[in-house]
């Protein structure tokens, strides 16, 4: 790792300092300039790559980067600094203001994509309670409702005439949607649904929207008809009036503060007694007649692609978030980490002018930094397989076409739960290597993880999403076993129903020289064994646990801790196996050069930091460190356009120490001196409490000896 | 693992709903109530351990229990509650109230031990910017303040008769102290020191108390005497006058809100020609004369024990903090992981109140919360064992007490940067154990990994930390290859001296079966091979570097990623170690069996969790996975007292979720109702924004089709 900071040692930058007088050469540092303007510009002429065509390359393409960039527009030229400031109140307004105003200038134009709605979501001006009203009300009464409620809900939900919730979670339940305790019983006199939570626990609890802002709400059900259960329904109900008060029967509210997300008013519901007409039960698929009998509408054969593809398209557009999130905590930090400079190159020094490391060049600082970047871009990558497989997808009633997507299905609920719990961890990675600044909510960094992580638990908490793909393997590998043919993505499995099968024979050709831990090919052959290594383990205990009598359930139950650790292993497989895929399909040979470099960073990372015990020998583990070390020194002078071309607007960074311009000091210091605080002098407090303990003949003295 | 809900399928429990018109026995769920009140007592029926004892144990003793609750008494009665709907100007003011209100009954009848500091510190009542006076300014003035200068400041900074902040960090500098840019000139006509904050870099920035409340600031500058640096000192200046307005030359202000630590004003100084008398430089062992002449005091003869004192308290401090903050957040989910229940136990269920699972009988779910239990526990051994082994350390100058402090100086720093993480890391995954009420400031652990995470920067950020004991163990490895005796903590290097040494004889015995696994001691001989391998890996890169021409600093630099596993690894050998010779000294049985079971869960999850290719076999892998959950089974009926051992009164936890009685879903509602959200309807900005978009023909229609 050479360090590079000549700009640092050449006389005309060092900073004399005369006694009494200070001056200070204006370019460089001064009493108002922090002297870092010329440090990016710098990096960026150490580049071997042309930006743009790598950031066609992560977008999929020229035009889709044009897409992107005119969903993003809207938010051109405001300044979104002061949100750092604002009350959760303030903000919440902002967010509508926002919102409503992006909404009139393109959402009405089209329906969005899948990419188009991650693209949306990453842009924060997007993030918050009308998301809720777009993202899960909208959808539901697309999918749910028949011809006759459509002609009815649909403009109006599409006009924003009403505002809706989505209201399915309750304060007992959660992710067992099935046990909820909501109930809706029929009155066939009124020909009306009587809605009731009939228990604290029923009370609905966490929907966004509809503490504050609904409307409407979407309420999910247990329907009994004459004592009979007939499953959770869904029902559209109206829970305020035309003054925006609660109607009788409804008791509708504010969670209160949360973690993060602060344009978001997760609320709660509590039925009492209440009322909705027959028609309001969403009835494309089921109906209740007049008289009380449930029918399954004509219109209603069970199509269980439209109940996955729901699922998959919300999970799909999250995995691609997982990457534009952490995209834009590395941008941040590796920007900063330039800037930053600490440590002095020769520590034995004795003078406190003497040139100190940019702390990018420290080492650890890049292990962390570029594993992330490497991470990035893996998922950038494994979001667009995802867009595109679903897309691909066969389609109809034929076992196969089921079987795809079930596959696709459970890969999208694995990699939901992984990819969101990694993008958390390395946003909050990126910002402790940030430093002391990484806390303050100007860096932009502070606000990312905690805005973020609740997407770790919503839409399908991660470790139960990552059990779902487990379960999902499981089954894959009993299959296997009896001769049933693998897809390419389980593709370790393809030798198990050989009667002589032998796992160790699976291990990967010994390497020659730490330079095989170089190739991303090489390395996947550590993958694809590690995987079915975990998965036999797994399987393994399952089938005793079997054997001893207990249920599936306990057995699998029983297993669960391996189970994660091989879905791990799994994903890791499919995200590096990916990654070589996309590769393979760049034309930039330029390009080509630094994504191997980072694919095999990002072999060599997960390696180190995951326990490969029984995978890999000790030899070979200090080979890929060698490796790994050298892939750190060969990605450094990349490292500014590898975060340039994730192509993130200043304003959507909103970050003073991650902007383009590296102006890091500056920005911190403009917004220091905005803050709400230093608004208020003395502060609140001081005259009724420290005044009367001041003593003041001591601070009118100046407090001189 | 046993699922004993026996409760909730006795027919007289089971809630039965006729149509219209619910009823419901009222001792379980109702509409007021959630039906938990009977788990957490059922499950403290479960006990085969006396929790006093235990508290008692974890305190150090029965006198050590009277004294913490002494310490934590004046919270008593007091409902705090209120502080998560606090605007951050509200808990600056409640912070000031309770931490002066504490300090008249307490604080000023005695200097408390560090012990001492940690329980108050893990009290919430007591963070804030009051902190910084009293545990930064007040020992520094006291460490390196004359005679003179005491009897002039010691007085008035103890009554709080002025208020001082820690002026060190700057806003371009912050770990590398040598490297501030702060200046003080000497000007002999006036005989004052002449400060100035010559660039923007180098503005003081994160001090403490800074922003709004500090009268007086202990600012660190060059000392700059005719051109001629004299390092860096401490001077005592006044910043604000008796009216609390900025002094001419000052410039000072808040830094603007960050994460967590809500009630602290950190804050920058800019410092423009500011005169201050020549006796204000702190000078106990240094000081200018009146000519401008630098002299070293007669009473000021290097001490370096005074030097590593002063680190070693406040690090060991943050260490038994880390045991304390962990234990909060494990108390919070291990309670709530009881009631809450979630996943039919039999999921083929076709109704909707089937039972359901506890959800701390899931298997992930146990392996998670046990696992970090395990650590509190593991953590508060090791801060006592750091708080022992101050006092116990050789007194004097000689060699042997010198090298005696330094060991015990790298590993408080080492200890420091590791257990910061970790309990970091621990509190935000019990966290994300809590699901979605875990995103509720209200459950009280929401809030408790942000507000505690910024210990893992502050005061040595935990990789420079961590880097310092690798410094050390790397000298201490070369010295044993030459011969020198190695101290107990390092005895895994005891035998590198021997010229046939050969690292692969030191490989633990081989086991017999997974039992081997449930025995700490056991698993302790791998943690003590895997220090050694890892350690000499990092040494052979080092030698390597500097072979090849590096100097120490760029080979350091070169081996750092090795190096953070070599420490990690150093410190889990010296943890359990630890936990061992804790439970050793134990005399109630009972207790003893039960840490045993604690302490071979830490061996085997960090087994399970850290990489250790090439230290275990895949077999040996796959008893560890057994052993690990066998174990969890047998903690699993001691989990609630193993919590309520650490004796955390509800007021210090504030947690809706984690309240000793259980009663969760009550203290959820009555929360969430109280919430400042509820307090304005319709919210703000409905009128000008939302309203003019809604249907009103439509919402007085009451939505009917």
């Amino acid at each position: 790792m050479s360090v590079t900071n000549t700009d640092w040692s050449t006389p005309n930058n060092t900073i004399s300092l005369s006694p009494l007088q200070p001056t200070l050469p204006s370019e460089i540092e001064s009493r108002n300039s922090g002297g870092t303007a010329h440090i990016l510009p710098n990096e960026r002429k150490k580049a071997t790559i042309n930006v743009e065509t790598l950031t066609n390359v992560l977008d999929g393409g020229p035009e889709k980067t044009k897409k992107r960039r005119f969903i993003l527009s809207p938010s051109e030229g405001t300044d979104q600094s002061g949100k750092y400031y604002m009350t959760p109140q303030e903000r919440f307004k902002s967010h509508i203001e926002h919102f409503t105003s992006a909404h009139d200038e393109y959402l009405g134009k089209y329906i969005p994509t899948v990419e188009e709605v991650s693209w949306m979501s990453c842009n924060t001006m997007n993030g918050g309670t009308l998301s809720n009203h777009f993202g899960l009300f909208l959808p539901t009464v697309m999918a749910q409702a028949s011809e006759e409620q459509l002609s009815k809900w649909l403009s109006p939900t599409y006009a924003l005439q009403i505002i809706g919730a989505y209201a399915q979670t309750e304060l007992g339940h959660g992710s067992n949607v099935r046990g909820i305790r909501t109930v809706a019983h029929y009155d066939q006199k009124t020909q009306e649904f009587v809605l009731n939570t009939p228990t604290l626990p029923s009370i609905k609890w966490w929907p966004g929207a509809l503490g504050k802002i609904a409307t409407h709400a979407m309420v999910y059900a247990q329907l009994i008809l004459d004592g009979k259960e007939h499953g959770v329904q869904a029902f559209l109900i109206q829970i305020r009036d035309e003054n925006h008060r609660p109607l009788p029967g409804i008791e509708v509210g504010d969670l209160g503060p949360k973690l993060g997300d602060h344009a978001n008013d997760t609320g709660f519901l509590r039925l009492d007694n209440f009322r909705i007409p027959r028609e309001n039960m969403l009835d494309k698929n089921q109906q209740v007649t007049p008289e009380g009998k449930f029918v399954t509408r004509s219109s209603g054969t069970k199509n269980p692609k439209a109940h996955y593809a729901t699922m998959m398209l919300a999970r799909t557009s999250i995995i691609m978030m997982a990457g534009g999130y952490l995209a834009r905590a590395v941008t941040i930090a590796i920007r900063y980490s330039c800037v930053r400079r600490q440590g002095f190159i020769d520590t034995s020094t004795t003078h406190y002018l003497s040139p100190e490391r940019q702390i990018i060049d420290h080492q650890v600082q890049q292990y962390r930094l570029f594993k992330q970047l490497a991470i990035a871009y893996a998922f950038k990558f494994s979001g667009l397989w995802m867009s595109k497989r679903q897309q691909s997808a066969r389609i109809g009633d034929s076992k196969e076409a089921l079987q795809d997507l079930k596959e696709i299905a459970a890969t999208a609920a694995g990699l939901k739960g992984l990819c969101t719990y990694m993008a958390w961890e390395g946003i909050e990675d990126c910002r402790k290597c940030c430093g002391g600044n990484g806390y303050l909510m100007a860096s932009g960094i502070a606000p990312l993880a905690q805005d973020y992580v609740w997407q770790t638990t919503a839409e399908g908490d991660y470790i139960l999403m990552i059990l779902q793909l487990g379960r999902f393997l499981i089954g894959i590998y009993e299959d296997a076993v009896k001769g049933v043919p693998v897809s390419e993505q389980c593709d370790y499995l393809s030798s198990v129903s050989n009667p002589n099968f032998n796992a160790l024979l699976c291990a990967p050709v010994k390497p020659i020289s730490y330079k095989d831990f170089l190739n991303p090919n090489y390395l996947l052959s550590y993958y694809k064994y590690r995987v079915l290594m975990e998965l036999m383990d797994t399987v393994s205990v399952y089938k005793k646990k079997l054997a001893e009598g207990c249920t599936r359930d306990s057995a699998f139950n029983a297993c669960a801790v391996g189970t994660i650790s091989a879905v791990r292993a799994h994903c890791f497989y499919f995200i590096l196996r990916n990654f070589i895929t996309s590769i393979n399909e760049v034309k930039d040979q330029d390009i080509k050069l630094v994504l191997n470099d980072l694919c095999s960073l990002f072999g060599t990372c997960l390696l180190l930091d995951d326990n490969w015990t029984g995978c890999i020998s000790r030899e070979q583990f200090v080979w890929v460190k060698q490796a790994n070390s050298e892939l750190l020194s060969a990605i450094r002078p990349n490292a500014v356009t590898l975060v340039d071309a994730f192509d993130i607007p200043d304003r959507v960074l909103c970050s003073a120490i991650g902007n383009f311009d590296g102006n890091v000091y500056e920005a911190l210091f403009e917004s220091a001196k905005k803050g709400t605080q230093n608004q208020v002098d003395p502060y609140i407090g001081y005259k009724e409490i420290i005044q009367p303990k001041l003593d003041v003949e001591f601070l009118k003295n100046r407090s001189k000896l």
